[in-house]
């Protein structure tokens, strides 16, 4: 609790990372919506593990089965439960974790929380929950492909200490999914990679940051003062497993400059409509878009899991130590952006809704 | 709308810059909580301008009325509404702007999303929509007292380019307010004093961080997946007034350091609980409290409003210039310790009381 | 908690019999509506006791003030809140009650949940808090008036014993206000004036029934499966002082007809649109408006303050009498009728605004 | 949209009558209930059809999966996702329906708010939606045996016009489930029985009316002033397919008494507590329960499909006349006793909950 995000357009995620399925029902997608399974498992097969020697080998055909909400290739206006199976799971392979909390994971504070936890593989708290995010954002991606146009777009722009040279407003979805690390900057995305291969062989495990771009935001989507679009945003991107920081535009980087200097002119663009030349607000001000590019950056922190061997407790109490052995990513930054992207295309459908009855007297 | 907050402790802010009044109804307060006048007045009394030469000189008493929700000095269980007139309104002081957007504010969104706004101040863009937020902040600093035992305190960690040398888990609220930078660094503080004066003489404006520390916080607090405690942080700092940006533990920089060096050991404590030898983890783990200390930092943008000419356009969509001639400050910083406050407590009063339910069946 | 209601059209009420005032928060009401604090005050008027001999003697201006909101006569689409002070407190007054608990009243219960009460004219249970609703709904009716056209009218049905003869879709406002018993019948108008007047003589009370009726509703409106139009309307409704039963359209007295005669047929309308022969479906059909009337009962019990003596107990558990002295009306439903109408004005309002988001994909 | 209810004890439901599945996933429900797929198994097959010659003939084995939130037997804390395959679909069983409104059905409505409907056995306005909520309240009634110790209780005490002779107070579940009407006074059960009989043989239908009693529920549930117990207890009924009405206590009769015969009078009760020697309140006061059975009645309509035939309009708005030749219940009644109790225990769990914050200060 609670499992739901969204007012509009309305998700709940359900399942744990070795129970029988993970899954999600959307309510509140319009109807008449074209919608196909491929549509949906294109996205889900972005987040799948095992994609390259990058990311854990977990091998999951992530099938997506639709239970509800869809007639004849259409949204129907009722909710769309979507379920994938958790297909490889491996009874045993986590006994030994049964009584130790593993550093900067979740199992302390599950126990703490719920007065037991399901120590398989993180339960609800490992990444595999993210499945009905992505699932359910596929949708919200075509939405918002059908409504107003809206494209988000995530990348890699930065692992550790290497940080890659790109202009947002620029990148592609090709560039991104061109290498493995969904770096579109192709110097750096090397240079990842080698971090990220040389991390592995220490036994360690890198961070990073996640850029994602929402393209031609019309104006006015955001709910002022507490669901600006920037803090709606903000929460989705928080509620990301590993996720550590957010800004937006010039977010920290922008309180080393002055106002002179950060403060973004007005002027009228080509079409006729109001712009501004520079754009340190990324595309929010006053937490409402204003339809100029929203760009976001979200931290992720270095893996928790890592087969070096670190210090902890066990659950009676007792100092040990614990080194990782099954399956594990030495960079989850890869597998993060289409999750990025997930949360941004979620939040935006549910705003984009929303503003609906906001004009509803013309 | 949505001008509401929280689901078992919630508030629901109202007012604009210059109307009537702001204020706020706060709904879920237990009954039996002991409040005075005195206690919300006195954490108003610290986010009120005019309290140094630092921060804008709009005058305003700012005294709060208790219309309901308190029977004698104690809750009651019902709606507590609290109001404070807007006393010094300055008829036709705002007339200049009805018809220019001014750079990095709100007025263009207002008008993208409403069809009108009222330019008056920023209407309700204006920081002054904090006064509920404040106000009803200090009631759940009252009930962490009371049940908890909970501790939130901020501060100013950096201005522009000069950072503060300070250890989280040392600084007291007395060192806070000694300077009226808020900034408990005595040698930053003063620096930060210079730039801040300067930058005003420049006709230009600076920004920076909040860095917020919540202590005594209770394993177990916080909602998996998406009313993750730090995610429902990072909601409530990026919707206030000019924040761009949110950190918890180690943030940012964290993704600069590998995972053997950024996961948190557990170790017993001295009193016999799970603890963590380093809180890179920021206090929160799978978006649960762990019972360390609650670390967060958010950047604020250099102010908007500046006193030199810059490019903006009409509403008619001609090219002007702007350059603002009211009250204003050069640094939102100082005041803005008591919004960051103000959210934690209200982030952080709502997960407690929530958690009620979750152990409820011991 | 929870004084709120309403997902797009949302309303906040706070305020308590004798605290300073009462009053509400009205979040989510489009901007660009035309409405005036005489709009407002005209149906705070409707519900003010002491119009006529019928009701209770309180004396209140209830001037409505509006805090926020409205620019320029128009909403602006922020918050609006309205207050109303409490004139006529009579400190003293009900120092007699502390210690008792009036019967069918909610004194038991509120010290149950709460641990404590305001004795003071029922405190937040008094019908008072009502005024925040009457004043709220004022907008909804001004906005469903502008939207679509719809009229929502109530009037009082039956007294005790007396059943007005009445077809719902020939009652005009003019026929209902032209009498104090809100009755449009006026053969039964005059003898629930008599049974009124007599209770009031024998120290008694007497319950009865109002019926609203929405016109011009345009069918689709409604949220299944949980907000069904009539689902929102029966929780409305039931949330008023005193309501003890809802039905919509045929109600009680059609699980008395057969499938047959219960079953509206559907046929074309002159207009042209899908219409019922009859209507028995009260206007909703699967939660969702139908086009035709919504036509919904409300059941108000006696008034439980009689000024006859009846059996207690004190808090301290020992038996003893109580007998009303102070004002009191022997039968609200005169004045339930504008309280009535407030929640079919809100409850629509609200799903008219929902609606927005469904229909567009076009 | 939208499917969910409830704010603690939360459920999403999901799915069409003839699409693959229906299911629900429960957030809120506290971890460490004992609860196994054959608690649910038993409420499921309560409702499920064909259990009697009484009534509708599908055959459906109903049997649930448990996707998540149970470990070992107990509730984990997490979102509980229960799934029931549809396996009794009859592709072209419905194609005569695809262009012809149903009367009294919400074929219309459907179409009117989606713009499209799924005309397969009324798609999502289908009584199978409610295999969602009895599964889910057959957790909530688990949480309340093992919490609180309340039972629920229901039972059919109307069928056309016929009445049970019975007090609430009384009645077990034993005697409810030992008829296939679910009325448990033998005499009108019998008479009953025949008037079903009769009325299939007619090709019509009737309604009737659902008593139900929860005992043993502690004083304080339910939240002024809109979601009070009532309030939502009136909500869900009124949810339910085919309700038409909802009373409390004593509910439209009680406004035919005065206030000197319907009010409760208090007094102490055997064990020291406040209780009262009537219950015309029906268990709650002020939206608050006290203590007392509490007792409400649903009045459902008589089935809209019957095999007589009616007239009605095409989608191009063309005359026509429709007589049901599928399988279709001539009384819901039997079957609705399980759906109210659902209601009442999903309701009343979710307040249960709730109230753990407000007495948190002790």
């Amino acid at each position: 609790m609670t499992s739901s995000l969204g007012r509009a357009f309305r998700l709940t995620t359900f399942g744990e990372s070795h129970g029988p399925a993970v899954g999600v029902v959307v309510d509140g997608c319009p109807p008449g919506l074209p919608v196909t399974a491929a549509d949906i498992q294109h996205d889900l097969d972005r987040r799948r593990p095992g994609q390259s020697r990058l990311v854990t080998q977990r091998k999951e055909a992530d099938a997506v089965q639709i239970l509800s909400g869809l007639h004849e290739g259409e949204t129907t206006g009722t909710p769309i439960a979507l379920l994938v199976a958790n297909a490889d799971q491996r009874p045993g392979a986590y006994d030994h974790l049964e009584h130790v909390f593993r550093p900067s994971h979740a199992d302390y504070t599950y126990l703490a929380k719920y007065g037991r936890r399901d120590h398989r593989g993180g339960g609800r708290a490992s990444a595999r929950e993210t499945v009905g995010r992505v699932a359910a954002a596929a949708i919200a991606r075509r939405l918002l492909q059908e409504g107003p146009g809206i494209e988000v777009l995530g990348w890699v722009s930065q692992v550790h200490d290497i940080d890659a040279d790109l202009d947002p407003s620029e990148v592609t979805v090709d560039a991104v999914e061109a290498d493995p690390t969904r770096c579109p900057d192709p110097a750096a995305a090397a240079s990842m990679t080698s971090a990220i291969e040389d991390a592995r062989r220490r036994g360690d495990s890198l961070g990073g940051v996640v850029t994602v771009v929402a393209r031609n935001v019309p104006p006015g989507l955001g709910e002022p003062v507490f669901d600006k679009l920037d803090a709606d945003l903000a929460k989705g991107m928080l509620s990301l497993p590993a996720a550590k920081g957010f800004e937006v535009g010039s977010g920290f980087a922008g309180t080393r400059l002055t106002g002179l200097a950060h403060n973004d002119p007005f002027e009228m663009g080509a079409d006729g409509a109001v712009t501004t030349s520079t754009n340190n607000s990324g595309g929010v001000q006053g937490g409402i878009s204003n339809g100029a590019d929203i760009v976001c950056r979200v931290a992720f922190k270095p893996t928790a899991t890592i087969s070096s061997e670190q210090k902890t407790v066990t659950t009676a109490g007792e100092a040990t130590t614990l080194a990782a052995t099954g399956r594990h990513d030495p960079c989850v930054l890869p597998r993060a952006v289409p999750l990025v992207e997930a949360m941004a295309l979620l939040v935006i459908a549910d705003h984009w809704l929303r503003q609906a009855s906001t004009r509803i007297l013309g």
